[in-house]
């Protein structure tokens, strides 16, 4: 039985300020879990149904395994105490869980810290979002920024946040794979002149043709809001504007492509400019 | 005023049932009236708070001509009558709108026919959605189609109707310039054979790596469902099967990417080989 306090607290989890102010998120799902015991992330809490636990004794094991506190920290992570895992009713598992029908587990998650902006970004290609707003568009970009190996995501604050439940799953657990930060973008793109000599690549409806522009290995790819494109304040900072031409051709048009199919059709473009080094899947 | 029974008429469109039997679905929103008046399709009816009208006069007068019973057809449509545009209170528009917020404005539209498939799909690229579920991917694949010049875009049964509110909404317009038409894949695949000898490509997670894959001009692309993939008895029609290849180097990586990301990087694929011809935005 959980109390009134736990339900709070695990209820306020859905709002980006408690997330914050507690440094902690849920998720919820077994693929989801899964992809976390596999991570670097550290679970909190672990909350589960009697049904679930019947039905997935498998992955509960693992979990309990994960949980137990033996000498050496499982998966290399920290450890933790199986006072953690907790079987609740249905009825609380509905109030706490952010889906109309809950998978009957969910476990509380800590927020990793924002990794300082260093070297790492040498030599690699990083995906700036720029107010991006719709949470399906955010989770969807992670999985797409996993999907081609892009590890570094910087958010602008106004962005959705990384961490809301559907971002999370909308991200199919890419989100535990990526470093996704969240600052200002001028400020990472001062830090990146710094550190790197890269092109800023802006995404923009009628510039260079991508698919004959000249692509660097490494770079910014500043991909802009749903409806207002680039800010304008960052716009200095771009060195090649690039375009995914349209082909359309009737009386209208379409203005533009969803973000997120624009970001996959970039970051496909980037990556198969390199054919033949890297590829896991090519034949 | 609506009466009672218009509004439980205007509600019955948000089901596909309904939407069938009356061969009618709504549209909301300034940008899809806009794009609705330089479409083929036609309205049939017209709904405006006086708060909307007084802050839209100029789309408003383009309605009004369309409505007003002239010798000449308007954009070349049917001729309608004035009857057809009825002011109506917030309060009502709220009871019929599918937003929270309503737009203020909304159009019944009719259902164009399903076109007989014949040889306008020859030497065209034609899309088959293979039980894509969720609504946002549908309209999503939609503006794709749009921004690709792909007019043909065939819809399973078991896809999320092509006119239902979430689908409209997210093909921002692209639905009045394409012609999605709802059937059996199979039977479109048979019919295709007799028509066309061209390639069937098929979405795969394991194929061959699509950017160094042969890829003609025209064809038919099915794109599968979004965790179980392509039918299995649509496989046998496949002649190519193609993936995108995954650059992803962790423990864990991505499943799959989204459905519509996966079709905006085929699209794109296959239309950058032609590059040289018909680029709306070539530089």
């Amino acid at each position: 039985m959980l109390s009134k306090i736990d339900i709070t607290f695990l209820r306020s989890l859905r709002e980006t300020a408690f997330r914050r102010q507690h440094k902690a998120f849920f998720v919820e799902g077994n693929k989801m879990i899964e992809d976390l015991l596999h991570s670097e992330l550290n679970f909190r809490e672990f909350y589960a149904t009697e049904e679930w636990i019947y039905s997935n004794k498998a992955l509960f094991n693992l979990v309990e395994v994960y949980f137990t506190n033996k000498e050496e920290p499982v998966f290399g992570k920290a450890k933790v105490n199986q006072e953690n895992i907790k079987q609740i009713p249905s009825k609380e598992m509905e109030r706490i869980s952010a889906f109309k029908t809950p998978p009957g587990v969910l476990a509380v998650v800590e927020i990793p810290r924002n990794k300082s902006i260093g070297e790492e970004i040498k030599n690699e290609l990083v995906l700036c979002l720029d107010e991006i707003q719709d949470p399906g568009n955010v989770g969807t970009i992670f999985r797409i920024a996993d999907w081609f190996n892009i590890r570094i995501v910087i958010c602008s604050p106004g962005c959705a946040d990384a961490y809301q439940p559907k971002v999370v799953q909308a991200s199919m657990g890419s989100i535990f794979r990526l470093f996704p930060i969240t600052m200002s973008l001028i400020d990472f793109l001062k830090e990146n002149n710094k550190i790197n000599s890269g092109e800023v690549y802006g995404s923009f409806v009628h510039s260079e043709n991508i698919y004959t522009s000249e692509l660097k290995k490494d770079g910014v790819i500043i991909i802009g809001n749903e409806s207002k494109g680039i800010s304008e304040e960052l716009i200095p900072y771009i060195t090649k504007k690039i375009s995914i031409p349209s082909y359309s051709s009737g009386n209208t048009s379409p203005e533009s492509l969803n973000a997120a199919v624009a970001t996959g059709i970039i970051c496909s473009e980037f990556r198969r400019r390199g054919q033949g080094s890297g590829v896991r899947d090519k034949k």
